[in-house]
């Protein structure tokens, strides 16, 4: 039997949610860290968990939203002079609810938690006006995490499939998701999302910006992305990718590649850069955005605009030349205590992996490295959660702080619900083996507890404990349908 | 546009097929390496390929077969103080036209073919008996190569059954099949296989000699055996995994295990050594064994019986003891001119893989090591083809020669056709990524040419060079079905 439990902290308000396993010999239950939060009616969203911890700091005040989209609505915002993220409190010494609710459900000290984000090894990405998350944590020192994609597009999917894909994706494992719609639709979508999120929600806030102004490129303003996050920031995402590291000068060094610039966001602002001969605007301004993500406590989650498209592009100078001044970048949103990720590939051959994980820690100075996949080949269209898982749990081992899932529709079409489920569990597996190789305290207790009943034949406890009950059992029972036959 | 095509050797009887994508622009047509064979009538079986090369080396004749299961049969057998194998003849400098066969195959030269065979570093399975196969190299210089297992079972399925799973695996790019039938037709189900198969064909001889036992391991005897291992010869069987390892010493070292000894050929021998407190007999006949072995040209594919079955058991004292043994029989079968390769795990986590592939390459003295997986979890039951795909791509790019796939129904049932289609794919995924991490010649230009394919938007070339075409195609179309759209 799977039920969720709740483990509570220092004070009655923290309650750190876990599935926990019965089994049916006599050893103990075993505890699995749960990502599908507390379960919420879409039309009324989830309870604020965080409401009263985020308000408790002082450091907050409850302001008129400034966003065109969110005019008229109450929000939340730093006071002036304050910096109400968890990095300026980690940096002060202070352990946060925040804190000590990922240090439970990660098995390890709440100052250790702190000391990982004062060094800026690990985020805990949670705006303060996302107040309903559960806190996690993505650092290389912790249990390995995976983001799924979701999001509408102009062509298919409505508001109410993609909240349904939000629980489905979190359900299954997700960490985090990312809210990727396009089309008419955007704000409303990512509000129903926000609001039924209990896992940490980024976005991509170029895509609605370029909505803004029909698609084109050169429409790009910073007045019209800045609005744009300000929207975004007021209605609650924790984190943003940002691709400031596409600089003018670094486009011509992907000119000779195969298959070019394939990062949407890459693409957008190596054309803006391109068509006026002037210097990202992302890049320019970037000061100003670290001012505005301070105040909200969002995450960067610096974008590899140049990340590369194909294994023959892998780890070429135009991709090498963005992780640079990526980790410049780091160090700027450190000066205004933001928390920062940094975005990784992509496509890359396996002999290649070590190079991109090295120099990320040595340029980003061990900020959370935040990769897709990588796969590692190219040749297996329909089965890149596959290719990618491959290349995902070896980044991970090496210290790879969150993977980001690859769906089997890759390249080829939007993903449903079955590919989303087929995306996280590939990506469980490559976080979960590469805790493993990591030596991460207590990760194999989870391995042991089901090879244990598998061994003494144990099939309802073998069930339970994977990783998909559901399909555990329904392959069993294809061909061996007797309730006899589990238990023998 | 796909099609076979047949590239004459130095002789016109050498005709190597490959699959070649014509693409849709200017481009040259890219070849693949193919498995399908030349197609078969399941009634009449495929033409013996080989049988003019293996009957003009003067060193076998036909004979009147030995086995009871045979008896009546006319086959192929060496002649007196003869050793018709593929090392024989590396050895004395000759290059074979099996030989000159896959170096084509593989784009390299017969000489550099034969000396990694006279090194016992690469085999080339393929009983005299087994006319009808295409040969095909296992070694770690040459492409990785993935074996799929099939066979019926007393619960399930039927000789047609397993004949079409054989065309389907191989149609997916399985480079040899291992026939693991047990219950009452082994003996027909492997005739069927073999006669229609242009891959070579594995066995575990001890399962067949087991049913002639009604399955008690204490009615095994050598004789039983003996006239097991015979009438697969007999037919055929290229390769034949033997558990001549498994020692009465090592059966100790298991036994504080989670998981046992979960290798169904490894517990026979355990509990038949166990019982009489002797030596394996499959140790103790070793030479003889061998003897048996050169007059057919079977492969010797060391069991490993005492390989670790989770995660926890993984890289364990009973493991490494039987490794250690297994490089002993390598010598001697060297010694008969006996082709050789090891088997290996199965289940170790990440960190772990290397230490195996080391001891094997230094114990074993670079024969080919063909390992089943490894898992590198053991949460995931349902998605084994995923936890052990990114097991054998690791291992696969450290040398391992040939991996065993995984489908997705390992520990929960039996594989049906999509469950083969899913492992062999995985594993071909594995294989590939593994044979770009090597910098394998030539392996890296199937992604260029896909890449490219993809940049342009020519989505007829993107089906038609991927992995899977079908699958390809059909995901596309699921969500952008206009034609126009593949064009665009």
């Amino acid at each position: 039997m799977r039920r969720k439990v709740y483990v509570e902290g220092s004070r009655p308000d923290i309650q750190v949610p876990f599935a926990e396993v019965h089994l049916t010999n006599d050893d103990p239950p075993v505890r699995l860290y749960d990502t599908s939060g507390p379960g919420s009616d879409p039309e009324v969203g989830l309870p604020q968990l965080r409401a009263h911890w985020i308000m408790e700091r002082g450091d907050v005040e409850e302001v008129p939203a400034e966003g065109t989209a969110t005019v008229g609505q109450t929000v939340r915002k730093a006071k002036d002079g304050k910096r109400p993220t968890q990095l300026y409190y980690a940096r002060q010494g202070t352990v946060t609810p925040e804190m000590e609710f990922v240090a439970i459900r990660e098995g390890v000290t709440p100052e250790f938690v702190r000391d990982e984000i004062a060094a800026g090894r690990a985020i805990i990405p949670n705006n303060v006006n996302h107040a309903e998350s559960e806190p996690m944590i993505i650092g290389s020192a912790f249990l390995v995490k995976i983001n799924a994609n979701i999001g509408t597009s102009a062509v298919s999917s409505s508001i109410a499939e993609e909240v349904d894909k939000l629980t489905w994706a979190t359900k299954w494992g997700g960490d985090t998701v990312m809210d990727l719609s396009t089309g008419k639709h955007i704000h409303a979508t990512r509000e129903a999302i926000v609001r039924n999120s209990a896992v940490p929600i980024g976005t991509v806030p170029i895509y609605q910006a370029l909505e803004k102004c029909n698609g084109d490129p050169l429409g790009l303003t910073w007045e019209l992305y800045r609005d744009t996050i300000i929207e975004q920031a007021e209605q609650g995402v924790d984190y943003m990718t940002v691709h400031a590291g596409v600089l003018l000068a670094h486009v011509p060094l992907a000119a000779d590649r195969v298959t070019g610039i394939v990062s949407r966001g890459g693409s957008i602002m190596a054309a803006w850069c391109l068509a006026g001969h002037r210097e990202n605007f992302l890049y320019t301004r970037y000061r100003e955005l670290c001012e505005i993500f301070a105040q909200y406590d969002i995450a960067f989650s610096l974008g590899d605009g140049l990340r590369p498209g194909s294994i023959a592009d892998a780890n070429d100078e135009a991709q090498f030349a963005e992780l640079k001044t990526l980790g410049e970048l780091t160090k700027i949103a450190w000066e205004y205590d933001v928390q920062v990720m940094i975005e990784g590939p992509g496509h890359v051959p396996m002999h290649k992996i070590k190079e991109n994980m090295d120099l990320q820690k040595e340029w980003c100075m061990d900020a959370p490295f935040y990769t897709l996949g990588p796969l590692t080949t190219d040749v297996a269209p329909g089965y890149d959660h596959i290719t990618s898982a491959i290349g995902a749990a070896i980044i991970g081992s090496m210290g790879t702080a969150m993977l980001c899932y690859v769906t089997p529709k890759e390249h080829l079409g939007l993903p449903n619900r079955d590919d989303v489920k087929a995306g996280v569990i590939a990506y469980k597996i490559a976080a979960h083996a590469a805790d493993l190789a990591k030596g991460h305290k207590g990760a194999q207790d989870w391995d042991d507890a089901l090879s244990k009943a598998r061994f003494e034949f144990r099939w309802e406890d073998q069930f339970n404990l994977s990783l998909d009950p559901d399909t555990a059992r329904a392959f069993h029972d294809e061909t061996l349908p007797a309730t006899g036959a589990k238990t023998a």
